[in-house]
């Protein structure tokens, strides 16, 4: 295994030069773009690592008092790179390698039921420390997906199943009212730096395909979209005038693009609208609602059903995943659980099949608003009747009484159901159901989620997640009070709030704190009460060899650890 | 049931007669007092009013679009009470008459358990809209306890235990390096405003007696303190010169003030305190670091053991419930559920029998830091070792890698004990491990534990706890935006994240919003197709009655539901 600490960003000459550089054409008129600080502003004593051949990435954070530095998972990608030159395409040789060879399906789910560990499966085995077999073997029988457009070459891939690490999602992405493109690749880099692991752009307004070529160009995680949304647009709005084929033409296009996975509401059948006709909010997916509406119109079957098969094979083309949406999910606690949402879930299994028949790599999105004591029951439901392709949940926010403060009702929700096996927990910011997020809304959403997802890989015991926990602890324990930030998941805003109340330097390394002051620090007396019960077992030890000595007739004894208990 | 929406600000003229002022006497150096803004400012809409002749108080938010108003459990007390007065004593005429035929033992359990029902207890009732025997017996047998000391009339009662609203507690207090009398009073204001059912006075630095008065004076809620701290000032901070007289004369001191429950950790014996040597985090609460230092000093028994009966008998004349500390708690997901927090358990549990001889009421303190995974198994072994006492947990934490967001990662562990049936949650603010919160910290860790143990009483299915989602979520399904700010927990903040995307006013009323802007609004689709399923089911009941009329030969027929088909 390799090991540097310089950042890969040779990008590929081939395949950069087959291509024109998309954003000069989607984005002429964009002339400035802003860049964020350097992430060592964000992650101090940090340094990027990267492993193997493949240059897997690492944060590496550097620890004092003679600890070792501690390697935790890396999002953030390559840094520094101007956005209009987008990021390496460092996929691209393991691409271009494949479709030498290629029988026009790219899926990795293809590769893997044929018994090839793609490059990327190696890069997820190396990234979640296990074996790039049992990747293989996850992804083969559709345990866990790889998300990878073959057209968006610049992703580090990951991957999303129960038996890896918990993963989290940003929605992104400007409406009709509000945001620039420039605005959104930042939300992108904003995201990914706290620790998104895929990103959705859920762009509305104009300039949909340009804010989408921005943002593929940029990411280096897997990006998801919703098709529904621009085919809608094409149609300037009127849902009756959608159909298959502008819906066909939008996922070519987007697929085109890269985008890595598609939601799609294959599964509102006509039959189950009028379920919700009783509901508290009745139909809370924005894809959901266009066609329920589009089959309550026509009274006839949703086309993104009865063509399934039209979409899968363009899926596995470009190795597109899909995310079956959940377009009948509760929008509040009343709703949650019902028949609605089960119907369609049951519809979502059954397609998962007829993908995965055309080896087409499939999660499944779930709900939405959902009280704490219904959350397993979705999971264990989802399991079933999905064959245990990967979930996909938004949340659950566990009460609709706190809007402003969402991604705490919803991070509840969705730690609960991360323990009990979702794979991918979409995030939610305090702005849900008010606003768009702002970029400081986009870092609470992240950190929240990121704070479930950990609690979640705690609880499901994954090999090695309690390190960066025990690390911080004994920091915090040993008063190594850089430390402890640093080793946090968002080191400013905690060395802010040790600023605020104990801003000199010297309190960082000071053995008390603002919280209960030099007398009452229960550390300080914490280590007076190990002192003596260390001394107190060498007190125990000497009276022990003292019994030996006099059990042994008096004769001087010699001790194998004597050294040891100076 | 009388039903008033006048402030009830009688103070009983005898009873604040027969004492002198004691701010004026502790606080003589306070020249000017804050005030917060009046509650409108916080709740738009809400009118307090009062039930029965106990008059108990409930926030009423009005609603437009013709619905009822909703009615909530209301914290905030009094309100525009100069706290140079202190709020009216309301309880005093209660407490007069039966101290009037009194046998020396005042606890609620004590009347309880000769079949008393008192006025607190009837109170609680109201508060909880369940029956006043019920609360007898929860009290009688110990499940629930009524925090209500004799010298404390101020407060409106309310009862902690599992078959009850989930309750929370706000920790307040300076220390030796940080704030003032002033502010301590005004963050006791803020956290009930915001609905802390009790609030703990942690003050460690100077004028600690002072401080206590204040709050103690102004708190419509139960005050808790660890008297231990105090004891500890009056060695001067040498903990080997502690002893039972001097912390018996401490609790005397603050039981006359009128402090509600006394955390006291009798559960810290010698034979523990090696048992923690290991630990990533020794020992990690003030109060167990402090007499774990005590009895490896003399290697003596804890004298808080020794000596509990000593402390029953004083608690029971004023009233105080014991909050039996968990000295022993993990301070880290490496050290829960542990051999030491386990056998300080156990013992809290014998504790508890022999409080209750006493007719002492009794809550028991719980971590701490626990891993999702382990939580369960705290609530279950201690309701069985405590013999149901309620449970009082901080937290827990469900990960240590977020310090700056340990609201959230312990607001995730406190809503699920909070499920198991933890009857009190103790808030964390984002300030947690970095230092003192301040007044916005304090909001947001209210504010994050009402969620988590609202969330828990829907779990619960606690009766009647799903109507204020239910009127929210309707209020959001119709675009009812203000309704949906003032039924939410913190209305500014809901209001204020709206306004920074849509500000104008007619925005308030709009049919859509930022997120999806007009075209692409899940609502109003959904609306779209709640006419299209209510026209179908007209269509599908005319067809019915169309083929109703052909098998009746062609009769004309007489329909009794004849104009609701309309």
């Amino acid at each position: 295994m390799s090991d540097t600490t310089k950042n890969p960003t040779t990008p590929d000459a081939a395949a950069s030069k087959r291509r024109p550089n998309p954003l000069k054409m989607a984005g002429d008129d964009v002339e400035s773009v802003r860049t964020l600080p350097p992430l060592g502003d964000s992650f101090p004593r940090s340094t990027k690592v990267t492993h193997s051949d493949l240059e897997v990435p690492f944060r590496r954070i550097e620890l004092s008092g003679g600890e070792p530095p501690i390697e935790v998972y890396d999002t953030t990608g390559p840094q520094g790179i101007d956005p209009r030159q987008g990021l390496p395409k460092r996929r691209q040789p393991w691409i271009d390698r494949r479709l030498q060879s290629s029988d026009g399906n790219h899926s990795q789910m293809h590769y893997a039921r044929q018994g090839i560990i793609t490059e990327e499966m190696r890069f997820c085995a190396l990234r979640e420390n296990v074996e790039p077999e049992f990747v293989r073997s996850e992804v083969a029988i559709g345990r866990a997906i790889i998300p990878a457009n073959i057209n968006h070459p610049e992703i580090e891939p990951m991957i999303i199943g129960r038996n890896f690490l918990v993963k989290i999602n940003a929605n992104i992405g400007n409406s009709a009212v509000s945001s620039s493109i420039e605005e959104e690749v930042e939300k992108l880099q904003w995201s990914t730096r706290w620790g998104a692991d895929t990103v959705m752009d859920l762009s509305t307004g104009s300039n949909i395909h340009a804010t989408r070529e921005w943002i593929i160009r940029n990411s280096p995680v897997p990006i998801g979209t919703v098709p529904i949304y621009q085919a809608l647009e094409k149609v300037k709005g009127k849902v009756e005038d959608l159909n298959i084929d502008i819906f066909m033409e939008t996922l070519e296009e987007q697929a085109q693009q890269g985008v890595d996975y598609f939601t799609i509401h294959s599964g509102v059948l006509l039959r189950y609208v009028p379920l919700t006709a009783k509901r508290v909010t009745g139909i809370v997916s924005r894809g959901g609602s266009i066609m329920a509406k589009w089959c309550m119109h026509y009274h006839k079957e949703n086309f993104l059903y009865t063509e399934f098969e039209r979409i899968c094979e363009l899926m596995k083309k470009y190795d597109v995943s899909f995310s079956l949406g959940d377009g009948l999910r509760p929008g509040s606690i009343a709703d949650a659980n019902d028949e609605a949402q089960f119907a369609e879930l049951q519809t979502l299994g059954e397609l998962t099949k007829v993908a995965w028949k055309h080896d087409v790599q499939v999660m499944i999105e779930g709900p939405g608003h959902v009280p704490m004591h219904k959350i397993k029951e979705n999971m264990d439901i989802q399991l079933e009747v999905c064959h245990e392709a990967p979930f996909y949940t938004l949340g659950p926010l566990t009460t609709d009484i706190a809007p402003g403060y969402d991604h705490i009702t919803s991070g509840i929700g969705a730690a609960m159901i991360g323990s009990f096996g979702c794979a991918m927990l979409c995030y939610v910011t305090p702005k849900e159901h008010l606003g768009l997020p702002n970029k400081e809304d986009v870092k609470t959403g992240v950190i929240t989620y990121k704070i479930a997802a950990h609690a979640a890989d705690l609880a499901k015991g994954h090999p090695g997640a309690q390190a960066r926990d025990d690390a911080l602890s004994k920091a915090r324990f040993e008063f190594r009070w850089h430390d402890q930030f640093n080793l946090s998941l968002d080191p400013d805003t905690a060395r802010e709030f040790h600023d605020e109340t104990l801003p000199a330097e010297p309190a960082k390394d000071a053995h008390f704190c603002s919280m209960c002051g030099p007398h009452f620090c229960s550390m300080k007396l914490s280590q007076d009460v190990r002192d003596f019960a260390a001394q107190e077992e060498i007190e125990r030890g000497m009276a022990e060899k003292a019994a030996e000595f006099r059990e042994g007739g008096g004769d001087l004894y010699v001790s194998s650890d004597e050294s040891a208990a100076e």
